[in-house]
């Protein structure tokens, strides 16, 4: 195949978007398109342009003999607003109220779509954070925790509450539940992470915080650091969040049970702390 | 922004690629782009080609008042091999094996890039087939059927053993797991699919196959209809396999603890009632 510009530009537009935060030789273009590191050059000129002009993400350049080029996904405030906003409307639809006051998500984190979104957003959160390892616990964060992943490209791992024997050897911690102040057990697969390890923990819903001081408390035993902290969706509750840094993109002010009423804010991406 | 042709390229690839099995309307782009709808048509000729030479998938054009362009994922059988071999180089190292013969594989699953090329494999394979909803059961199959259900477009639902509150009312069975013979439960909520629906089901590994014959006993309560049967790894053993059809990457033969070996095949992808 003789790859014409604009064959080339369509084929290294996948690729780019199919390696985010990956440092690609030019060299790999050049061989692959058999062009000149020049016209390659030309070509990543024009889809950078393009992708800082549609809010797609930024192209880095490393210059030197170990350079290359690397997509890192960005979203504008703009393109966040949005997704915030379609959170909210779904969010806020009374018939997710449950007999608690509990809130029906199952739907919005089984959608591949929203779910994406989130994890760009998440992702361009901590673009510039160095993170080496994805933290969540079964069940419900694990769609949340993979589509940060993907856009960051670091794996996940998953804390879970029982012991099989598909973890091999685990690592176990008690911790109290932030708001029913019960002692619980998580634990993790001794494997999973190595010492030193910077770690980004979420979950889909965070009252008190005590699930994530629990995984806080976890990646410590293995020797890792909190990287940062990324919740779907906050509870608006009396006594003080136990979790210092976290980042949230709605928060679930109040529900009335008996009016069938849903009050959302925004979370506090946008404020200092979450952003 | 006035969008050169280039620039087009660049930005539809991307939109294409994010929007998997969606009939998108040329209007959509030429509103879009500001530009002639030949123009659009001459832009998606070459970004057809490219895909089709490369292995992306198909550029599906559908004619008429109602008509647009659908990008349908779809990998070429050497792709596939690609990446079943991939997974057959990672699942033999021999420290992967657990007592009881078991094998560890949350780093795969784990893994954002090698679970995005199983979603695709799956998704290609089953391109043409009616799919509305993907299950699978907590915890390990979840990255799976994420996976796939993004190239496909459709939502997930998650079966659990245990109920939670947030799944609101839900719908149990008891069903006898394959290998153990022991009897368990299973749960979905109930307002996780309609009746009428066309289903994949999907999970990391599979022996006799009780939990897929779970899930599929349990999908029938809700009316619905079995679509498909997606499975990472299967294993050899001596009963009969208690589901007809379904379609695997790996076959696991044996391991022996006491070498520690472990030997593996290519699933039945390529073969009779896989493909």
């Amino acid at each position: 195949m003789k790859w014409k510009r604009s064959e080339r530009l369509v084929d290294m537009t996948r690729y780019l978007l199919e390696s985010p935060h990956e440092l690609i030789p030019l060299t790999k273009f050049s061989e692959r398109y058999e062009s000149a590191k020049s016209s390659i050059s030309e070509d990543l000129t024009i889809i950078k342009a393009t992708f800082e002009e549609t809010g797609a993400g930024k192209l880095v350049t490393v210059t030197g003999a170990a350079g290359g080029v690397k997509f890192i996904p960005k979203m504008g405030d703009l393109e966040v607003r949005e997704v915030i906003s379609l959170l909210m409307d779904e969010l806020g639809h009374s018939d997710r109220l449950l007999p608690g006051g509990y809130l029906f998500m199952a739907d919005l984190l089984g959608n591949p779509y929203i779910m994406d979104c989130v994890g760009k957003v998440f992702a361009s959160r901590f673009s510039d954070t160095e993170i080496d390892v994805i933290m969540t616990v079964a069940t419900k964060g694990i769609p949340i925790a993979h589509a940060i992943a993907r856009h960051l490209n670091v794996p996940v791992v998953i804390v879970r509450r029982d012991s099989k024997v598909t973890e091999g050897s685990t690592v176990s911690i008690n911790y109290v539940s932030g708001s029913t102040r019960r002692i619980q057990t998580m634990m993790l697969s001794k494997r999973s992470m190595k010492s030193g390890q910077k770690v980004l923990i979420t979950d889909d819903f965070m009252k008190a915080g005590g699930t994530m001081v629990g995984m806080k408390h976890l990646l410590e035993e293995f020797g890792c650091e909190l990287a940062g902290t990324a919740v779907l969706v906050e509870a608006e509750h009396h006594e003080e969040v136990i979790l210092d840094n976290y980042s949230s993109l709605v928060k679930l002010l109040s529900v009335n049970e008996k009016n069938r009423t849903i009050v959302l804010s925004e979370g506090n991406y946008f404020l200092e702390g979450g952003k």
